[in-house]
């Protein structure tokens, strides 16, 4: 993509990521819910129109300096795996990556304890998996050969689920861990 | 509960009926989405403020005659259950005796055809079972006297979620005992 080298894409880019600045820096000092969009938009001097155009989502998406794809992301990281690593084993260590497992910086640990305690910005980061069910689903149908059936749906949705319930874990990457290998030896892949 | 019994309880009782019989009736005809609440009241002959205080969570409330906490019930569901009968099986042989699993007579298979082909009403169903998440998680650690954990609330999670699943599956009893067992084997509870 030549046009992502461009000025015009490092503009989009600065852009975004100074609204998610700026948000999360208002929403950290007085709270999600007494920040409006309005205000993050003037503190960042661009349009509303614009913050809009960049976080389509709206509010709860400004927390994410970037809008990956992330059945996208996930399906590429299963299809790009190491020939040791089965498929489920790629979408652990996907989610292992990212929040809210990564082994954050001081930053990050404080962005995440903002999540976790706001509901409705944690309900939009579970949403951001539980979406990639369809996907899921047909990506381990297609890398195990069989058809997709409600015992695979299955698998997926609680794989997808997995986050959310492990993040509220005293030790969420242990409770990630836990859950996922319950799951293995239930769907007979160990 | 001597009221219960009174005239006024009856009463009460028809007029849910009522509402429920008339919402389902103009649905299956025009469709969820092309019956107002305000058309079902008026045919029911009763005012909307009427149907409200009925169904106070509205209009996709309107398909369930009847407005059990369904957290209450599944809990003395697994409280009573017959001495073989482990606490998870407890749960399923409940699931089974409802919607979408219940062995329905011609009435209840349309009822549940048009619950699963209108997206506001499916979800609402799920959500009937999937807000039981805390209730089921203290009921297992208490019956296995366990500590709630992640991996307690994980399982409650997905056996709650099965239903969804299972339904659209071509034979959801068996989608429903099959996701069952998996959870079973994975939980180390066959």
């Amino acid at each position: 993509m030549a046009a992502g080298t461009g000025l015009r894409e490092r503009k989009r880019i600065q852009t975004r990521r100074t609204l998610n600045q700026v948000a999360v820096r208002l929403f950290l000092e007085r709270g999600f819910d007494d920040v409006t969009v309005a205000e993050i938009a003037d503190e960042a001097n661009v349009a509303l129109t614009t913050l809009f155009t960049y976080f389509p989502e709206g509010k709860a998406a400004l927390v994410f300096e970037q809008d990956e794809d992330r059945a996208e992301a996930l399906t590429r990281a299963v299809r790009d795996r190491s020939p040791e690593t089965d498929p489920l084993s790629a979408v652990e260590a996907f989610m292992g990556s990212r929040l809210p497992f990564e082994s954050g910086d001081p930053e990050s640990t404080r962005v995440l304890d903002l999540i976790f305690s706001t509901p409705p910005l944690r309900a939009y980061v579970r949403t951001k998996w539980t979406d990639c069910e369809d996907a899921l689903t047909a990506l381990l149908a297609d890398e195990w050969h069989e058809a997709e059936s409600a015992g695979l749906r299955a698998l997926s949705r609680f794989v997808l689920e997995s986050p959310d319930i492990a993040a509220r874990a005293d030790a969420p990457a242990d409770a990630l861990a836990t859950i996922f290998a319950n799951l293995r030896t239930g769907w007979g892949l160990d």
